[in-house]
C-alpha cells in the first residue's frame, strides 16, 4: 500500500484512545490525507482539532468506509467484531485496538518492535495487542533473543485510563469525596479504587484468571511466537491516572547477566534504561505517562532459580499500550517493506 | 514469665505502631498491669488513653524500664540497636518491631501462628518481622506444611502508612494539591505518591534489591526455617492509606489444588479467604484496613510450572504486619506453653 497520502479514519475518535491516536498522527506526520473521525451516535457532531482545523465527528455507519484506506479503531470489542469486516471488505486495512480479534489465527498479532516480520500488506485486520502485554513483549523480545525465554512471572499495576475516560473522571471525584469525608459510591468499577487497590481487570474465567490476565498470557505466546512459553500473570488496577507498572520475573534458557542486560535493552528499539536506584532512579507511571517508550528499571538477577531476571517496566498505556502501537503498525503498512 | 499482671512498656508510643500496640492490647484484654508510654524528648508530655484514663507520654531513657516485664518497641533500627539491650539488661523482654536485631542468630523471629514454638521464654530479645513477610509466611506456611514449599516470587502492593504518619499526611497533602492543580513538593518520599507508584521500599543495597526486599527473602527463609527457599520479591509502593497486598506466586514440591488449598487455608490459623472473584469478592486493602487477619484471594493454579500456584494476600500493615503480631507474642510469652 504506497501513496502520497493516506485517507484515514478514527472509530471511537472520542475515547481517550481515539484522542491519542489523533495526536500520535499529528505528531509523528503520517501522510494523512483526510482524516475522517467515526463515534457513536451519541458523540456524533462534536468537533474535534486536526491540525488546526476542526473536523466534525460523524457517526458510524455501514457507509463510513468508503475511500478510507486505513481504519484505526478503538471502540471496543463489539463495534470491532460488527465493523471491521465491514471496513475490510470495502477495501480498508484496519488496525484494531479491542481485544475481538487477536486469538484469530487469521489475524496478525502485532507490536512492531517485536514481529512486524509478519506483516504482509495483505491482510485485512490486524490486531493491537493488549496494553500491559505490548510493553512487556517490547522488553522480554530483545531478552528472548540473547537467551531464550523460558518461563515468564508478571505482576501488574494497572491505571485507571485504560478503563475510559469515565474511570478517570471516577478515580478523581471518588478521592476528592475520601478527603472530604464524604460518601464514595462505586459506579465504573465494583469497588472504590481511591486510595485502594483490587485483582480485578476486564471479567473473570472458569478458570480463577481474569480475561486480562488472560490476554497477558496468551498473547505474549503468540507475539513472540512461542506457542508452549510459560507465562503467569496477576493483573492489579492501581489509583493511577495513566501509564502501567510491571514487575516481571523471567528466566531464560542460558545464563544471564545484568550487565549484558542493561546492554541489549540499551539496543533494543522503543526501550529506554531508567535504572540507578541508588539516586532514586527507576520507571514511575506519573514521569512515563505522555511519553512514547517503555521504560525498564531494577534490573537484577533473581537467585532464586537458574538464569533469572526481575525487572520492572512502565509505559504510557494510552500510547505504547495502544494508539501509538496502532499508528506504528500503519506506519509499517505505508512503509516499502511491507 | 506467669504473672497475674505485667508492666507494659510501648517503645515509640506516639507513632503509627505504638498507637495499634496501645489499641490492641485493649482490645485482646492484655493483662496490663501498668502500662508504660515511651518516645522521643520530642513527644514527652503528650497524654495519650489507655482504656479511659490519661497517660503521660515519657522521654526514653536509659532507667525507662526498671520494673518493666514487656517492653514493645516501635521505634526504629537506631533506638532498639541502642536501647533493646538496656531493656533487656535491666529484665525486661523485648519484643522489637525494627530490622535491627531480625537476622540475628541468637534472636528468634517470630510470627506465632508459624513458629511459635521457637520461643523458650528465656530469650530477652524477640523479634517482629516485617510487615510483608508476616502476612506472606502465615498464607505460605501451611500450603508449605501440605505440599513442601520450593521457591515464591512476590510482588508487593505496599500502603504509606508502613513509612509513617508524615507519609500519609504526605499521600494526603499531594493529592489534594494535584487535585487542585497546586504545585507538588515530595518530601518524604522522592517522588511523587499521589496517583504514582515507585518501586522503592527502603534503601537499596549493591545487589540491587532494596532492603524491603531483602527482608523479604531473609526473613521468609529464617521464619519458615528453609535456609535454602528459592524467594525472590520486587516491592512496590502504591498509594494507599493501610494494608498492603501482594501478589504471591508459588512453587511447591508436590502436586496442588485450587480446592485444597482452599481447605487447607480456611483452617489455617489468621486466615480468611476472600474469593468469589466472579462476585467481585476479593481482598482490598481498603476492605481490609482495620481488622486482624490475612485475607487471601485469587487462588488459582499456575500451569507455567510444575505444582505452582498464584494468590493474593491483604493485610493491614500496621497491626498483623506490626502491633498485633508484637501483641501476639507478648500472649505467647504470657501463656502456659512457653
Amino acid at each position: 500500500m504506497r501513496r502520497l497520502g493516506y485517507n484515514v479514519a478514527i472509530v471511537g475518535a472520542t475515547g481517550l484512545v481515539g484522542e491519542e491516536i489523533r495526536a500520535i498522527l499529528a505528531e509523528r506526520d503520517f501522510p494523512v490525507e483526510e482524516l475522517k473521525l467515526l463515534a457513536s451516535e451519541r458523540s456524533a457532531g462534536a468537533r474535534l482539532d486536526w491540525r488546526g482545523e476542526e473536523i466534525e465527528v460523524e457517526a458510524l455507519t455501514e457507509d463510513s468506509f468508503a475511500e478510507v484506506h486505513i481504519a484505526l479503531f478503538s471502540a471496543g470489542g463489539a463495534v470491532s467484531e460488527e465493523y471491521a469486516p465491514i471496513a475490510a471488505e470495502t477495501g480498508a486495512v484496519v488496525i484494531d485496538n479491542s481485544s475481538a480479534w487477536r486469538m484469530d489465527p487469521d489475524v496478525p498479532l502485532v507490536v512492531p518492535e517485536v514481529n512486524r516480520h509478519i506483516l504482509t500488506g495483505n491482510q485485512p485486520i490486524i490486531a493491537n495487542p493488549n496494553c500491559s502485554t505490548i510493553q512487556m513483549v517490547v522488553a522480554l523480545k530483545p531478552l528472548h533473543d540473547a537467551w531464550g525465554l523460558k518461563r515468564v512471572v508478571v505482576s501488574t499495576y494497572q491505571a485507571v485510563s485504560g478503563t475510559g475516560r469515565e474511570a478517570v473522571d471516577e478515580l478523581k471525584a471518588q478521592t476528592r469525596a475520601f478527603l472530604d469525608d464524604n460518601q464514595i459510591e462505586p459506579s465504573v468499577y465494583p469497588h472504590q479504587i481511591a486510595f485502594n487497590i483490587f485483582p480485578h481487570i476486564d471479567d473473570f474465567l472458569e478458570s480463577g484468571y481474569s480475561k486480562e490476565e488472560a490476554k497477558m498470557i496468551n498473547e505474549t505466546r503468540k507475539i513472540l511466537d512461542l506457542p508452549d512459553l510459560g507465562v503467569t500473570a496477576t493483573s492489579v488496577r492501581v489509583p493511577v491516572i495513566s501509564s502501567h507498572g510491571e514487575s516481571v520475573n523471567a528466566e531464560f534458557e542460558s545464563a544471564v547477566s545484568v550487565a549484558q542486560a542493561r546492554a541489549i535493552l540499551t539496543r533494543a528499539p522503543g526501550v529506554t534504561i531508567v535504572d540507578d536506584p541508588a539516586n532514586n532512579i527507576y520507571p514511575t507511571p506519573l514521569a512515563a505517562a505522555g511519553s512514547n517508550e517503555c521504560y525498564i528499571g531494577r534490573v537484577r538477577l533473581d537467585e532464586s532459580v537458574a538464569n533469572g531476571l526481575n525487572f520492572w517496566v512502565v509505559s504510557d498505556n494510552l500510547r505504547k499500550g495502544a494508539a501509538l502501537n496502532a499508528v506504528q503498525i500503519a506506519e509499517c503498512l505505508i512503509s516499502d517493506d511491507v
